[in-house]
Protein backbone atom coordinates (compact mmCIF):
# COMPACT_ATOMS: atom_id res chain seq x y z
CA UNK A 1 0.00 0.00 0.00
CA UNK A 2 2.36 2.89 -1.30
CA UNK A 3 1.68 6.00 -2.65
CA UNK A 4 4.07 5.99 -5.94
CA UNK A 5 4.83 10.22 -5.65
CA UNK A 6 5.04 10.33 -1.83
CA UNK A 7 8.71 10.54 -0.70
CA UNK A 8 8.60 8.49 2.53
CA UNK A 9 7.16 5.61 0.52
CA UNK A 10 10.10 5.96 -1.85
CA UNK A 11 12.35 5.69 1.23
CA UNK A 12 10.50 2.69 2.93
CA UNK A 13 11.35 0.96 -0.17
CA UNK A 14 15.14 2.11 -0.53
CA UNK A 15 14.71 4.42 -3.70
CA UNK A 16 15.63 6.65 -2.04
CA UNK A 17 18.58 6.06 0.18
CA UNK A 18 18.24 6.96 4.38
CA UNK A 19 19.71 6.48 7.33
CA UNK A 20 17.79 3.77 8.96
CA UNK A 21 17.69 3.83 12.88
CA UNK A 22 14.71 1.01 13.53
CA UNK A 23 12.49 -1.32 11.35
CA UNK A 24 10.05 -3.98 12.19
CA UNK A 25 7.38 -5.70 9.83
CA UNK A 26 4.97 -2.16 9.44
CA UNK A 27 7.71 0.67 10.87
CA UNK A 28 10.65 2.22 9.42
CA UNK A 29 12.53 4.64 10.95
CA UNK A 30 15.40 7.06 9.76
CA UNK A 31 17.66 9.59 10.65
CA UNK A 32 16.02 13.34 9.38
CA UNK A 33 17.94 14.78 7.23
CA UNK A 34 18.02 18.34 8.30
CA UNK A 35 17.84 17.57 12.44
CA UNK A 36 16.57 20.25 14.99
CA UNK A 37 17.62 18.75 17.69
CA UNK A 38 21.19 16.55 18.28
CA UNK A 39 18.23 13.19 18.05
CA UNK A 40 16.11 13.73 15.45
CA UNK A 41 14.38 10.07 14.54
CA UNK A 42 11.37 10.12 11.78
CA UNK A 43 9.28 7.07 12.19
CA UNK A 44 6.54 6.37 9.76
CA UNK A 45 4.68 3.27 8.72
CA UNK A 46 5.86 1.30 6.22
CA UNK A 47 2.31 1.65 4.49
CA UNK A 48 0.60 5.11 3.26
CA UNK A 49 -1.23 6.77 5.42
CA UNK A 50 -2.17 10.49 5.21
CA UNK A 51 -1.89 11.27 8.39
CA UNK A 52 -2.98 10.29 11.92
CA UNK A 53 -6.59 10.68 11.83
CA UNK A 54 -5.99 8.33 8.49
CA UNK A 55 -7.74 5.05 8.87
CA UNK A 56 -4.40 2.99 10.54
CA UNK A 57 -5.44 -0.30 11.60
CA UNK A 58 -5.34 -0.71 15.75
CA UNK A 59 -1.48 -3.19 15.17
CA UNK A 60 0.14 -0.66 12.68
CA UNK A 61 -0.94 2.11 14.96
CA UNK A 62 0.23 0.67 18.37
CA UNK A 63 3.38 -0.75 16.20
CA UNK A 64 4.00 3.03 15.05
CA UNK A 65 4.27 4.53 18.52
CA UNK A 66 6.10 1.74 20.23
CA UNK A 67 8.66 1.95 17.52
CA UNK A 68 9.01 5.27 18.52
CA UNK A 69 9.88 4.69 22.36
CA UNK A 70 12.22 2.09 20.63
CA UNK A 71 14.49 4.54 18.93
CA UNK A 72 14.60 7.01 22.14
CA UNK A 73 16.23 3.97 23.46
CA UNK A 74 18.39 2.76 20.41
CA UNK A 75 19.44 6.36 20.74
CA UNK A 76 19.97 6.52 24.56
CA UNK A 77 17.49 9.30 25.08
CA UNK A 78 14.86 7.32 27.17
CA UNK A 79 15.98 8.70 30.35
CA UNK A 80 17.09 11.78 29.69
CA UNK A 81 14.10 12.61 27.59
CA UNK A 82 12.55 13.00 24.70
CA UNK A 83 9.49 14.55 22.59
CA UNK A 84 7.25 13.13 20.06
CA UNK A 85 5.71 14.96 17.41
CA UNK A 86 2.56 14.65 14.85
CA UNK A 87 2.29 17.32 12.58
CA UNK A 88 -0.96 16.96 10.74
CA UNK A 89 -2.17 19.63 7.73
CA UNK A 90 -1.22 23.16 7.58
CA UNK A 91 -1.74 24.88 10.89
CA UNK A 92 0.79 22.38 11.94
CA UNK A 93 3.22 22.98 8.97
CA UNK A 94 2.78 18.86 7.87
CA UNK A 95 4.97 18.94 4.69
CA UNK A 96 5.00 15.33 3.66
CA UNK A 97 1.51 13.86 3.87
CA UNK A 98 2.63 10.46 4.67
CA UNK A 99 2.46 10.04 8.04
CA UNK A 100 5.18 10.12 10.55
CA UNK A 101 6.15 10.58 14.30
CA UNK A 102 9.46 13.11 14.94
CA UNK A 103 11.36 11.86 18.03
CA UNK A 104 13.26 14.68 19.34
CA UNK A 105 16.45 14.20 21.87
CA UNK A 106 19.78 15.13 22.78
CA UNK A 107 19.07 18.18 24.99
CA UNK A 108 17.14 20.05 27.12
CA UNK A 109 14.06 21.32 25.65
CA UNK A 110 11.63 24.20 26.22
CA UNK A 111 8.00 23.50 27.09
CA UNK A 112 7.24 22.56 23.63
CA UNK A 113 4.78 25.99 22.95
CA UNK A 114 4.10 26.01 19.50
CA UNK A 115 4.27 29.69 19.65
CA UNK A 116 2.19 31.51 16.86
CA UNK A 117 2.76 32.95 13.35
CA UNK A 118 0.78 36.04 13.19
CA UNK B 1 -4.56 -0.05 37.47
CA UNK B 2 -3.98 3.71 38.97
CA UNK B 3 -1.63 5.59 41.22
CA UNK B 4 -3.13 7.32 44.14
CA UNK B 5 -0.99 9.99 43.94
CA UNK B 6 -1.39 10.71 39.81
CA UNK B 7 -3.42 13.86 39.16
CA UNK B 8 -4.21 12.62 35.96
CA UNK B 9 -5.29 9.39 37.44
CA UNK B 10 -7.72 11.65 39.81
CA UNK B 11 -9.09 13.74 37.24
CA UNK B 12 -10.02 10.18 35.55
CA UNK B 13 -11.66 9.45 38.49
CA UNK B 14 -13.48 12.45 38.75
CA UNK B 15 -11.88 13.20 42.06
CA UNK B 16 -10.51 16.69 40.72
CA UNK B 17 -12.73 17.89 37.29
CA UNK B 18 -12.23 18.12 34.22
CA UNK B 19 -13.86 19.64 31.00
CA UNK B 20 -14.44 16.33 29.54
CA UNK B 21 -14.01 16.32 25.54
CA UNK B 22 -13.91 12.91 24.52
CA UNK B 23 -14.23 9.49 26.63
CA UNK B 24 -14.25 5.85 25.60
CA UNK B 25 -13.55 2.61 27.45
CA UNK B 26 -10.02 3.49 27.85
CA UNK B 27 -9.25 6.90 27.07
CA UNK B 28 -10.46 10.13 28.78
CA UNK B 29 -9.75 13.55 27.18
CA UNK B 30 -9.83 16.74 28.57
CA UNK B 31 -9.48 20.73 28.07
CA UNK B 32 -5.44 21.76 29.42
CA UNK B 33 -6.36 23.90 32.09
CA UNK B 34 -3.55 26.52 30.97
CA UNK B 35 -3.82 26.23 27.19
CA UNK B 36 -1.08 27.25 24.73
CA UNK B 37 -3.52 27.55 22.24
CA UNK B 38 -6.94 28.61 20.82
CA UNK B 39 -7.76 24.25 20.61
CA UNK B 40 -5.30 22.21 23.73
CA UNK B 41 -7.02 18.86 24.85
CA UNK B 42 -5.10 16.41 27.16
CA UNK B 43 -5.37 12.82 25.83
CA UNK B 44 -4.92 10.19 28.44
CA UNK B 45 -4.99 6.47 29.07
CA UNK B 46 -7.61 5.86 31.87
CA UNK B 47 -4.73 3.11 33.01
CA UNK B 48 -1.46 4.85 34.64
CA UNK B 49 1.46 4.35 32.47
CA UNK B 50 4.39 6.87 33.53
CA UNK B 51 5.26 8.01 29.33
CA UNK B 52 4.97 6.21 25.79
CA UNK B 53 7.59 4.61 26.37
CA UNK B 54 6.28 2.42 29.05
CA UNK B 55 4.64 -0.90 28.28
CA UNK B 56 1.08 0.03 27.01
CA UNK B 57 -0.83 -2.67 25.79
CA UNK B 58 -1.60 -2.84 21.67
CA UNK B 59 -4.74 -2.18 22.03
CA UNK B 60 -4.92 0.86 24.86
CA UNK B 61 -2.13 2.63 22.52
CA UNK B 62 -3.99 1.98 19.54
CA UNK B 63 -6.90 3.76 21.13
CA UNK B 64 -4.70 6.43 22.88
CA UNK B 65 -4.22 7.68 18.92
CA UNK B 66 -7.27 7.54 17.59
CA UNK B 67 -8.72 9.32 20.18
CA UNK B 68 -6.16 12.35 19.71
CA UNK B 69 -7.81 12.02 16.15
CA UNK B 70 -11.27 12.16 17.32
CA UNK B 71 -10.69 15.00 19.45
CA UNK B 72 -9.12 17.04 16.59
CA UNK B 73 -12.66 16.00 14.44
CA UNK B 74 -14.77 17.08 17.46
CA UNK B 75 -12.55 20.19 17.64
CA UNK B 76 -13.15 21.36 14.09
CA UNK B 77 -8.98 21.23 13.57
CA UNK B 78 -8.70 17.75 11.96
CA UNK B 79 -8.65 19.83 7.94
CA UNK B 80 -7.44 23.05 9.32
CA UNK B 81 -4.48 20.53 11.42
CA UNK B 82 -3.16 19.89 14.77
CA UNK B 83 0.39 19.07 16.47
CA UNK B 84 0.08 15.95 18.79
CA UNK B 85 2.97 16.45 21.20
CA UNK B 86 4.31 14.01 24.18
CA UNK B 87 6.71 14.79 26.18
CA UNK B 88 8.78 12.15 28.18
CA UNK B 89 10.87 12.88 31.03
CA UNK B 90 13.08 16.09 31.63
CA UNK B 91 14.68 16.95 28.56
CA UNK B 92 10.96 17.12 27.49
CA UNK B 93 9.30 18.94 30.39
CA UNK B 94 7.30 16.00 31.05
CA UNK B 95 5.54 17.27 34.51
CA UNK B 96 3.25 14.91 35.03
CA UNK B 97 4.14 11.23 35.06
CA UNK B 98 1.34 9.64 33.42
CA UNK B 99 1.23 9.32 29.75
CA UNK B 100 -0.47 12.04 28.00
CA UNK B 101 -0.98 13.38 24.56
CA UNK B 102 -1.47 16.85 23.78
CA UNK B 103 -3.52 18.24 21.14
CA UNK B 104 -3.01 21.45 19.68
CA UNK B 105 -4.57 23.43 16.90
CA UNK B 106 -6.57 26.39 16.07
CA UNK B 107 -4.33 28.55 14.61
CA UNK B 108 -1.13 28.62 12.24
CA UNK B 109 1.81 27.26 14.37
CA UNK B 110 5.38 27.27 13.72
CA UNK B 111 7.49 24.17 12.42
CA UNK B 112 7.86 23.00 15.80
CA UNK B 113 11.29 23.05 16.76
CA UNK B 114 11.89 22.61 20.53
CA UNK B 115 14.66 25.28 20.59
CA UNK B 116 17.11 24.63 23.02
CA UNK B 117 17.04 26.23 26.45
CA UNK B 118 20.96 26.44 26.88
Amino acid sequence: MHDADCIFCKIVKGEIPSTKVYESDSVYAFEDANPMMPVHVLVVPKNHYRNIADSIPDDEMAALMQAAGAVAKLKGIDESGFRLVTNTNDDACQTVHHVHVHVLGGAQMNEGNPSLKA
